[in-house]
């Protein structure tokens, strides 16, 4: 058995790993177009931030290890320029020596990643303009960074050479919001640019919009809604961002990080499917369309597992067992892929955002309708224990049946806790009432009795139910916006319009309230509104708690609708 | 429908909110024999250590909470002296007024909670031996400490009064450890004497060793293995905590954490069936043997949901979740509570130490021999991101099926994260083949492209699958000892009469090895020790890998067996 990994990082990298614990015979070759093997691309802006001090952190394994330990053929700076897939051989060109030659192959597997999407826009290929996907990359945005590191002749006449102060970053999806928040770190002003009308694209935008306000308070200037239209140098050697609107953003070095793209190349040369959303169409065993080739990682389609949409995910985690799979699969084990939920994290200035499962903008994009939605700010842990912060949570689940679709966490603590907890629940097909009595650790450092997780099941619950008939601030309109919070509260901020009762007034004043309207019930969070509404609803009101309360207020108002 | 509720916190509490929002009309009174409803006791360590530093923060809800937002009758400092179950009536007593008045009800929900554990120990009602149970508990311990902040009188032949300096904690669980750390915190020296050969008893004793080590790196004393015999003032005023093993550990102050005895009196007043651990039995609706009385909290006797035994559990969220259960069962609706899996986590000096599920030890008690269990010491994030440190984590699965039983996570990072997973996972009934596809968040800063969950599943499929035959440092005797590790590690740390070979150079010294032995392989984490048998199972040798290698060795060699 001779098989050849095209592609030396994650799914590759597993891939070849396995399949040599599993077969100490088999002739592994590992191929990778790059300097290095099994890098961790993830960790790339935080060593252009400093955070990960030494690029040497950045190298899980050396290709010392993998001919060493798993005894395998790795072959750096080396590229397939041909396949044949009927004679089952690849050509190869070595990029030190120039040298190509032919391998033959049993099983070829690729794992070629997604390239940084740049497209073709005037000025892409100025100088100081970089996406982030290998090492060398970062090395290049270091070296930008610090070769400025001069002084300034500008007023010289000459042709200024200016340490970088403003960056813009194209694009806010997690690469564009950690390069924003690695730049701020070194001292740059950061502008990111964003085509949608949101960043952190996996979010729905209300939720995005509690993320934006978090990055213009750490000084991340945003302009969203608004597409990159070209590049161009000025006179004193700096760039400016060129964008559709007309504007024109000023920086000394532009990251581009819109996002990246299936790289099909090979696929393409061997004659694979490729799917509708431009990857490389592979079955439940990572097979291509060619039974001896499987293909893994950001390159491939895979199946949402809650929508079953193909969909592509460029996502560390699935990449790894996707290598891992096919390793079994050509070992003769059977294995499958169950497809992705889309589980996902990032770090934004100490706080972290993070979703699972499908979030309401894919629904609309599928005409699905049986699906409510809340929204929670519950204490990250107990109020009483010093450092809590409130979470700002979005579940969405099937009305009909309950069972849980997606979930969004932003917070500042104890967002792992729980959104681990949906993508667990998720990925076993729980319903909301599952959540209401999950058994999650407390303790007043870490949770509280009913944690946030049990009291986003309760709420669901109560409004399938029909104990909480439910609205949300972006669709309130008619009826009579009725505010428990205390007077002192409304001082802060208040719902023009709405009649104040506070909750302990509340049943000696019922004759104040219509019988004729529907009574839209508010409070901070939306637990006292809760209370409120079951006292209305059991003297014959017809009543609905505005999810999430004031704290939705501000983003639910602005953001989905 | 008039509902009388014994017990004013968690699960009391939590009945008498939900019942008022489920039904308006109905008469819910709810005492408490206590000057406080709905308090923190959690907190109240925590509040004697300073770190919540207003008793006022302990108090969650307050009685006019209850009174005005849910229209409850509220009497606090007001004990249930009588019941009689066949008349439906309860004999009060008010404590400030000393009147006795009896009231009558339609449904009678106990939550009387359960008792710090007093033997009567030879002066155990002297001066400076305490309870952690209630806020006046705490306040008379804050009282303690610092009425003693005076002169020391001694060197002058009075009764000295002296700061205390020395504290005896009895007992190492949770309340036993969470009061020792707050103690070494206000500056005192602290021993704490457990009767049991570990601290914290959801542990595995091996398990529970890293904890005992964490604890004496922070300057606690461990008596462990030593029941107290009795207690003695000295002539300066100080105390002594004489053991059985004749100890006398001398102390300023003595707190009692050996455990709690549910509180049965009112049960028994009433006839109740009484379980076979000591606390008040009820069914899934939480209905005592009287079908007209409820019970909820820590004086019930709940089902296992692992193992289908009577267990006593007395923590916070199940008792929130029988409160609640009990409210939707008398507003006439369908609940039912479905057992506790005892996920429990406690801080100890910043490190969190967790649980869910079976242990070992329960295993063993029911001669339950369908299990295996790996231990494994990963990142709690990637590497090569700064603050990883490692997990120990312990996971528990049937052999027969691969279905997930019981985890033990300890670390100083991330610990929530992956309890609360397994404590998902646990409850959805998953197998470690689920724990292998889980899509858990990933980002550098919070976890890794394999988390250490899905490290988990992956080690505990390859030992079910025969891929990596298993031992533990407990249980090995006889075997090759084969260490592949690198000659620099073995320097630090070896075991005698292992052979070093380097994993690396494993495959070309395979004559060194025997071929009618057992080889025993050892790595660091046995994560190289998994390569070398999988190289050495290929090549027809007999081979098994030591879990968790060296990191394994020093607790588990000295652990359960």
């Amino acid at each position: 058995m001779k098989v050849i990994i095209v592609g030396g990082v994650a799914g590759g990298a597993s891939c070849a790993a396995r399949l040599r614990r599993l077969d100490e015979k088999a002739e592994i070759i590992m191929l990778e177009r790059g300097p290095y093997v099994s890098y961790a691309n993830c960790g790339l802006p935080y060593h252009i931030g400093g955070v990960i001090e030494k690029e040497s952190s950045l190298l899980v394994a050396s290709e010392a290890t993998f001919r060493d330990q798993f005894a395998i053929d790795v072959r750096t700076r080396c590229e397939v320029v041909g396949i044949s897939a009927t004679k089952k051989t690849v050509e190869l060109k070595n990029h030190v020596t120039g040298e190509v030659t032919v391998e033959s192959y049993d099983k070829l597997v690729l794992s070629p990643g997604a390239a940084p999407i740049r497209p073709p826009l005037p000025g892409i290929d100025l100088p100081g303009i970089f996406s982030v996907r290998t090492i060398p990359d970062a090395r290049d945005i270091n070296a930008w960074i610090s070769r400025h590191d001069l002084p300034d002749y500008s007023e010289t006449g000459f042709q200024a050479v200016t340490k970088p102060k403003r960056a813009v970053v194209v694009g806010g999806g997690f690469i564009g919001l950690e390069m924003a928040e690695n730049l701020v770190h070194l001292g740059l002003e950061v502008t990111i640019v964003e085509m949608l009308d949101q960043v952190m694209p996996p979010l729905d935008p209300e939720m995005a919009r509690l993320v934006e306000r978090h990055l213009e308070k750490h000084d991340v200037r945003l302009a969203l809604n608004d597409a990159v239209a070209g590049f161009n140098q000025t006179e004193n050697g700096s760039l400016e961002v060129l964008t559709k609107s007309g504007k024109a953003h000023p920086a000394e070095i532009v990251i581009m990080a819109i996002g990246v793209r299936p790289e099909t190349g090979m696929a393409k040369m061997a004659g694979l499917t490729i799917g509708e959303r431009g990857g490389i169409r592979v079955d439940e065993q990572m097979r291509t369309s060619n039974p001896d080739i499987f293909a893994v990682g950001d390159a491939v389609e895979v199946k949402d597992f809650v929508t079953g949409e193909w969909s592509l995910i460029p996502l560390a985690g699935p990449a790894n067992r996707q290598g891992r799979i096919v390793a079994d699969i050509i070992a003769g084990r059977s294995s499958r892929f169950r497809g992705t939920q889309g589980t996902s994290i990032c770090l934004v200035f100490e706080a972290a955002v993070a979703s699972t499962g499908i979030s309401e903008k894919v629904l609309a994009r599928l005409g699905d309708k049986d699906f409510e939605k809340i929204y929670l700010y519950p204490n990250s842990h107990a109020g009483y224990y010093p450092g809590a912060r409130l979470l700002a949570i979005k579940v969405i689940y099937r009305k009909s049946d309950g069972r849980l679709l997606g979930a969004q966490v932003l917070g500042q603590d104890g967002v792992t806790k729980r959104i681990d907890s949906f993508a667990m629940a998720i990925q076993m097909g729980c319903t909301i009432y599952d959540l209401e009595e999950a058994e999650l650790c407390y303790a007043p450092p870490f949770g509280s009795a009913k944690d946030p997780v049990n009291f986003a099941g309760m709420v669901a619950a109560d409004v399938v139910r029909g104990d909480m008939p439910l609205c949300h601030w972006g669709s309130v309109d008619g009826g009579f916006f009725l505010d428990v919070r205390n007077p002192e509260e409304l001082a802060v901020e208040s719902v023009p319009g709405a009649t104040n009762i506070p909750l302990p007034n509340l049943r000696e004043r019922l004759g104040e309230i219509p019988r004729d309207r529907e009574i839209l019930v508010i409070c901070r969070s939306g637990q006292r509104a809760y209370y409120a509404t079951r006292i209305l609803l059991q003297n014959g009101f017809k009543a609905r708690n505005i999810s999430g309360g004031m704290l939705s207020r501000s983003h639910l108002a602005v953001g989905w609708k």
